[in-house]
């Protein structure tokens, strides 16, 4: 029978930003109780973190190992469902790992792992683990976002030519990272990164939604990446060229460097018959552009009766109430949670509790950024992303 | 200690709208927990809707006495802290009373009541008990909401001189009633909406965003409702000529027949310095409009350093993840649940968490409500709020 | 055989604002040639003026008397056809009387008349003439708004039931007439305004427009002014309830110290099946808001083959290219001369050349500012406009 | 003694798009006259055209030869004083050459030329000449345009880092060039447009709009381009990468096959302390955007003091009134205009007035055209716009 899904917690401690959104994430829908958590490398962090979050101190572990192995012990009707892995990227691989192979289903943030050999190891041990493990690219969460693939989907714009997506943002226009600023300080270093830091963070989001949206696959591409702040490590902004596998051309560029931009993430797509466009943060709003009709604005709501089965199921409110950032997070987390559900109960699941980012988009997204980082050292070379899978 | 606070649940059973919301934005911050619930007056359906909620069987109640005096023998450890009320405004009295009486917290929706007259017994009720009591008027829970009113408490824009309020909807632009559509039938219905639909539904929420984010009071008004929709019992729309105790002027306008409007609700005020305007739906973006400067756009953002620590203890997330109604929402059930932890722990209340609407709020929302009326039918003479006060 | 039309101009020498505005219309399409003026009622400002405009000096007159007479005994191939009359309020009757009792056609600036009475006279005079008398409500030029009326007229929103129009203005927010601001100065002064600052000046046009794309009247009003400033003489914000002919009801508002904006005249129609949105500062956009379809937003375009031919008429540019303000007022002047081309060859007048605001509008225009100030006078009581009619 | 300069055109005969918006932008501010034309290699048309503008029937020519010839022969004080070139590309060259080899000075429509190679020798005629050649790229004209370029230039926005440049059209998504639609057939036809289609009709002016206002130099690029609709001879779309000679980077994108879009030609720019985001659609805004305080918004108006002069100088009208696309290409007849009668008068010409798109702006378009088609040959290989220069 149907229960709330127990999840413990890897990262997320005092002062993490991610963590405490994916917990309101997991939270907002009363499906999810958080149960245990490893919430930071020093333990006496951890226990604070733990104390904070109202949780039995026994189950507030020092380390992700000691948690699995710990839970692992507890009694079938006590003990986690799943992991929550909220570190930064260098650090997702192994609680991964680990949690699967102790029979945890995992949710992880992204990009999936510190590289793309990572990412391919885990695509193994996922495949060979009958468990479910999702990646939180939130913003395909979004209604609209489902929408406009639906309707991508569906043949409504035509054969698609053309796909404009960016992400830009202007925290790192200074060097945060000399400050203790955590958020800037590990996305910046390559050791905890990886090999990029704008393309990897925002890019790959970009990336996702461009691909999830138009159901296409980006063939190949050439990039141009920039450091602008002087003594930075990694990249801060960039460009690069698309051409998708049905001979649809675009481009992406990402920025943190882009002062004064919140999270502008936009995607503008262009097809035969019309045009699409979604922006992050006006996420309640679709706009269609018609070739010979009045452009239209659909806008998030369960009142609304035209809209595709999963659009519906992504959204919470009848039109008028904003849903946001946290909403669109928590459509992946209720997914997981309805799928976990069934899969306990020997149910089949449905369609739409599917809907959530898996493995294989996180290495595609691992693939992206070494193709990206590759194509930028040639000079904006063209490289073919099959290269890299 | 700080734990999370237990709730149970008046109404709110399926195919409610804003049951559902409560839960939501009780859920989000991992607070609250909801224990138990009389979700509807089948005994069966709310049998059924806390099976859905994964709510002991035990403690699913067939009507709130049953749910608050079983709650009441229930041990200190056990028993609910408190009550949140979902029903239509006919059944917001008596389980508040109750409620009250027998020594629980109460959260409920608005209008408070379904009159001034319990409105104003509620309120003894509450004075009385030392109880806390939290009046739903979820959109001054925005931080935009919260930084505008710090700004025109601090002087920013100058004496208040002008506010125009409005809030058009279009949902009931055909007789939905006729329909079996569950919340424009009790809506529109005398027996359970009160002297008012469009005024008591959303005109208040305007009267109440008005008068938070002013700091001011409405002193006369002069009302003109209509009912557009032929057969409707109540009024479906109205303008309200508003006059303020510091001598500013200015309307407000609410209808449910604004055909194609979701839920515009939007505040412009200009003082002797600047302009202020919010709009509902667009809820993270406050323009503030100089007299001899460029316009600022303000956006919500835990990292901006230049907000009022009131709009920063109502944010949640960095600048660029829109934040939205359950959010805003969720920052009174926050707020009440800290305050509760804080009263059982015998700590003071901070001032921060005591930043939820109350019985008093709840008392001058029915004041307008029936001031409104009695002006309108008096064909739109000035009528005095403190009249009704 | 059509040619260039000739104008002589009254006021709009130097420094002013509306006599530039007058000239750059009637430059616009090339259909009108200004040959001649009284630019002030100091010859030497006169002077100068017509010098800046490359008038011949003969023609540059001391007095609106000297070149309406000088004109007349001008050769027919030679004189003016017409006049433009560009002063403040107080001085339109007089130069439009003897212009049209001389046999010139005149376009002249709003409102009408210093007062009702001189309205009224100046319509006797019009329509004893045979001579176009063109009034620049220049707001109805735009072709959204023409498009909005054709809406509306052809049933597409349905009957109307509410209508909200409101125009603030935030540059008289501080008593900018004490400065010698010659805009301020003749607008606040009872004897060059007449009885209304705020309301004649402005709530005029609201009215104008409303009644232009509704098509309705509006049957009584109930008027809240007030003045903000202290000192100044006239009104300079209001609020009006409006009642309309088919049952409609509504409201205006127009402010003068709403401080920061700019000339934000915005209306909103709902009718039974759909709801319009027009702003002036995004002259180029309606938005049409259905009750069971998505938002549509038409844009001005001559492309646009699903345009009225009135809207057609109204545009010069294909979609992209934004039409503003002067545009709009062009397309009076642009008429006037189309319809007084088609006069003197004597040939029918087109159904789109007649499309410009008449005395008629002047009349409703002074009467409704009279009814406006009546009612405010008695507490904002009701008053019917047809007592002033 | 300044006089109105009189102007002679060459195309623009009826069912000319470009032909009216120049005309208009001539007529606006009354300082240019019509006075003669060759509307169009066919006499009866260009007949009849001339006589629609009201033109002496003596002065309207079979041909641009005739017309420059005839007028030479005129007297000083009727002969036109300049030549407004609307023609297809195609027939730039030979009009203006011969206009500036006989004494004219010239308005030319953009692309200046067929090919770079023309561009270039019109450029030593140019130089030889003492004459003014104004080229139209038009969207320069924009006050806000001409702000953003002094906050550039005056460091207000720090040393710029990323340059985004847009400008998306949908108006050739279908084979419009089979039917007899004149503005689609020649912009596709190798014959008449050049080498390309969609980067010289508006990839240049985006081009042309991101150098005038950054102040900087394309360095080199790599171009994208394709034609989707099939069958049609030249590109309809294109991306191309960015770098500017102070090391910034950016991209370019221009398309008319993104459907549903009129002309959204957008720019935004990043420096190291604030960004400016500007778009032709909403021309009345400038959006600029800070590291650590509000974003402002600033919009035009010639009663805002704060604005630069060359802004104040591009601007008609107080706030709130907005301008349009005729405004700001008027900005350039009336720089013209001021400009020659200066010449005329013997007079220094005013900076100000200087401030118009010249021959060299032209050359550079036109190396721009060159080197994106030949990089894009190369499959988006680097070029160095340098080489074509």
């Amino acid at each position: 029978m149907a229960r709330k899904i127990r999840m413990g917690m890897v990262g997320g401690g005092e002062g993490s930003f991610i963590g405490a959104v994916h917990r309101m994430a997991a939270n907002l829908d009363g499906q999810i109780e958080l149960v245990c958590g490893a919430f930071s490398s020093s333990a006496e962090k951890s226990k604070s973190s733990g104390e904070a979050l109202f949780l039995d101190p026994e189950r507030v572990y020092g380390s992700f190992e000691e948690m699995i192995l710990k839970e692992k012990e507890l009694g079938e009707d006590k003990r986690m469902d799943m992991v929550s892995i909220v570190t930064p990227n260098h650090m997702h691989f192994a609680p991964a790992k680990l949690a699967l192979e102790n029979g945890f289903h995992v949710v992880c943030d992204k990009p999936v792992a510190f590289s793309l050999e990572q990412a391919k190891e885990l695509e193994q041990v996922v495949n060979k683990s009958n468990l479910i493990f999702a990646l939180t690219h939130n913003y395909t969460g979004y209604p609209m976002v489902k929408e406009a693939r639906h309707m991508v989907k569906t043949g409504k714009i035509g054969k698609v030519r053309k796909v404009v997506v960016e992400y830009p943002q202007g925290w790192l226009s200074t060097k945060l990272e000399d400050s203790k600023q955590k958020q800037a300080d590990w996305r910046t270093d390559p050791n905890k990164a990886g090999i990029s830091c704008c393309m990897g963070d925002i890019g790959s989001h970009a990336e996702n939604l461009a691909e999830y949206i138009t159901g296409l696959q980006i063939k190949e591409l050439a990039a141009d990446l920039s450091t602008f702040v002087e003594g930075r490590l990694l990249d801060d902004d960039g460009t690069v060229l698309l051409r998708f596998d049905n001979g649809a051309k675009g481009s992406l560029f990402a920025s943190q460097i882009a002062a004064g931009e919140e999270n502008e993430l936009k995607i503008r797509i262009w097809g035969e018959k019309a045009g699409l466009e979604w922006l992050q943060s006006d996420p309640n709003t679709l706009i269609v552009k018609w070739l010979d009709k009045p452009k239209e604005i659909y806008r998030t709501g369960i009142n609304y009766g035209y809209f595709a089965e999963e659009t519906a199921n992504a959204t919470r409110l009848p039109s008028g109430h904003p849903e946001g950032y946290l909403e669109a997070f928590a459509n992946i987390y209720k997914n997981v949670a309805k799928t976990i559900n069934a899969i306990n109960d020997n149910r089949d699941v449905s369609g739409l509790d599917k809907d959530y980012p898996k493995i294989e988009d996180g290495v595609r997204g691992m693939a992206f950024i070494e193709a990206v980082v590759s194509s930028s050292n040639q000079n904006a070379s063209w490289v073919q992303l099959a290269d890299w899978l």
